[in-house]
């Protein structure tokens, strides 16, 4: 009999799955670039006045247990960034807050997943997304975004699916990532439209992961599932990771914003789920708290985070489009770049195989299609500076030339 | 059909469980003296060296995402900590970095249990390990300390309890506290042996939230069950949060010391668990580094605040002595007093009729027996200053009073 239980098997993390081979190889010397994960800090300092405010608060005594859903200052700034962004009127109760993302799927998994429920997810996905739900005993019902139709959200395509499952299977919730990782895909205001009119008609809860709101670029403008979806029960999920540059803090937002009775009802249950949890790390709210506060340095910040990532996803997409073995979308938001192998003319038996190769033979990390829901793919994080990027798509362009087909 | 699951429904805590009702008093300007909770920061600042850390980690810009597991420079500082005060030779990967005891509970309990499988606690327990366990479908059975035997673990009694269930559950693990939380109890070595022994006997993991091991006075010795358990499987819990004095940072230690193939597979699926989530906070984890690494520092800072909090503790029971409706223990751990009191003296229906009773008639907040498996009991954490305490407990007495059978 093992001592583990059955559904600890799904706790696994496919975008650090290479991380132990990784620092095998750069124990040995080997130089390794890592573009497998999308960890601004590495790249763009996070900005003064917001380790100014984080300083402020520890000296300031603030190394207590915060209240479990979050400090007032950082709730009503989460609420203030919401009003201002997206129009939205939320109350001091609609914000949980999270120790990031992570944290907000486990109180939702934990919360909704009965064993053999279903959760609308879409390929490619986040990989994240996947444990939190099969720990709980759930399983993915999967729509799909279309890289022929410039990963557009094939809508028709999970309607018939839902249909099909009609009744057989409960169906807690469709999520989705806008700006979206891994394809950088920013969603139209229509196609968020026809998501919300299907999940109302199947009554079923829609989970909108905005964690890049705010790193849009190539002319798109963001939409939020908050101006969508009025009237209908709705979780936005965001933090301060990406936009504020701080995935170290782990602070992240959940946002319900209704006035109906299941929205009330989940903030209810969040809240539980919070406390059983004590507190957040307290400094770290307050930090995050005036990130939101000071408009005038953030848009300062985030204009020249945004400019360069612009400029290393353009870099990325135009140095990749010279490879013959590959093809790529061009994305407008988010920072990767999820190009996809010809695998007809390559010898590689499969992503895995490719992203194995390239870091081995090429000393180049990525995050293989097999993790993603996006075979013969691979997601490029383009964060490091351009000098780098050529270094890395170089080394890239040559493994592809080493492993082609005769 | 309820959106929610069915293990949603322990998601609760019970510690907290009166903080709406303290707020609501203290928003209409109500006087409310909080014991409900260990929470040292709150009356003993942070010390300032470990600021100082916390400081220069974020203005050295460690702000990313931090090795899930945690950093190296905190697991060697833990290492260190546990070579020097109960010479174990831990290597590199026997600790995880966990956000608190919480998320340790949260790893151990999705790791171990399936439904219906059994764990032991022991009554008076910390409320939080009910939930964790609930949730994930296991069902405590349950030792006892004995308030007559001065809180000694009753190990002859959980001996019958686990012949009885042999076989018919799967025992998953024994979880205790030491020093103790509610009762201030640190166990003799004594006591440790025969659970060590008994739990071999029985196969079954042994778990020891030590969370207070630095916290101790009136001239008793702390044992650690890595003292006494070498060769049997077992984890202990930790953390900056009571001996470092920041329960805001959301730092915890877990450490699976064990050579055996049972230590190994815990470290290996513990490590899954932390890169689900991805990192820790990470500033935070270089400040704790520092809290343990500074031996100078730490020493002064622990005397101070342990000298101290003998003295409150101490003023407490002295002064609960007084009162004619309680019997008290006197600790020698941690920092809460769990005194019993007389309810056939008494009117109230129970110890949460005492409790709110307390908050609404008297403005004084602390932690009923029932959340903490001590019928008749309640739970004071003796942190504030004497005469903080004093006047609480004044209250405490003026209540009983008015509270007697005639």
């Amino acid at each position: 009999m093992s001592i583990f239980s059955r559904k600890s098997v799904y706790a696994q993390n496919l975008i650090l799955e290479l991380d132990p081979l990784a620092e095998t190889l750069a124990k040995k010397g080997k130089r390794v670039i890592k573009l497998n994960r999308g960890d601004p800090p590495r790249f763009f300092p996070t900005p003064k006045y917001i380790i100014d405010a984080y300083v402020k608060a520890l000296r300031g005594g603030r190394t207590y247990y915060s209240k479990a859903q979050g400090v007032a200052e950082l709730v009503d700034a989460v609420a203030g960034r919401y009003r201002r962004m997206y129009g939205m009127d939320l109350g001091g109760q609609d914000t949980i807050i999270t120790a990031g993302v992570s944290e907000s799927l486990l109180f939702i998994n934990n919360a909704l997943i009965n064993r053999g429920d279903r959760a609308v997810l879409f390929s490619p996905y986040y990989p994240q997304y996947i444990p939190r739900l099969m720990i709980e005993g759930g399983r993915p019902l999967f729509g799909k975004l279309s890289m022929t139709d410039d990963w557009e959200l094939d809508v028709e395509h999970l309607s018939r699916r839902l249909r099909k499952m009609n009744g057989k299977k409960q169906v807690k919730y469709m999520m989705f990532t806008n700006p979206h990782n891994p394809t950088g895909k920013v969603f139209e205001r229509k196609a968020l439209q026809e998501l919300v009119d299907l999940a109302n008609e199947h009554g079923i809860l829609l989970i909108s992961d905005e964690i890049y709101d705010e790193i849009v670029y190539n002319e798109k403008k963001f939409t939020s599932i908050g101006q969508v979806a009025r009237g209908i029960p709705h979780i936005i999920l965001n933090g301060s990771s990406k936009n504020f540059d701080s995935t170290g803090f782990r602070i992240g937002f959940m946002i319900v914003p209704g006035s109906d009775k299941v929205s009330e009802s989940l903030r209810k249950k969040f809240s539980q789920y919070a406390l059983v949890r004590l507190s957040l790390n307290t400094p770290a709210e307050y930090a995050v708290a005036e990130a939101i506060n000071n408009r005038k340095e953030h848009a300062r910040a985030i204009r020249h985070m945004v400019g360069e990532i612009a400029k290393r996803v353009n870099f990325t997409v135009d140095m990749l489009r010279e490879n013959p073995y590959i093809t790529v979308t061009r994305p407008s938001g988010a920072f990767y770049v999820l190009p996809r192998l010809d695998m007809k003319r390559l010898d590689f038996k499969g992503s895995r195989d490719f992203v194995v190769s390239a870091l081995t033979e090429k000393g180049v990390q990525m995050t293989g299609g097999y993790s993603l829901g996006a075979q013969d793919h691979f997601r490029i994080a383009a964060l490091p500076p351009i000098d780098v990027l050529e270094e890395a798509l170089t080394k890239i362009n040559d493994l592809c030339i080493k492993h082609a087909r005769k």
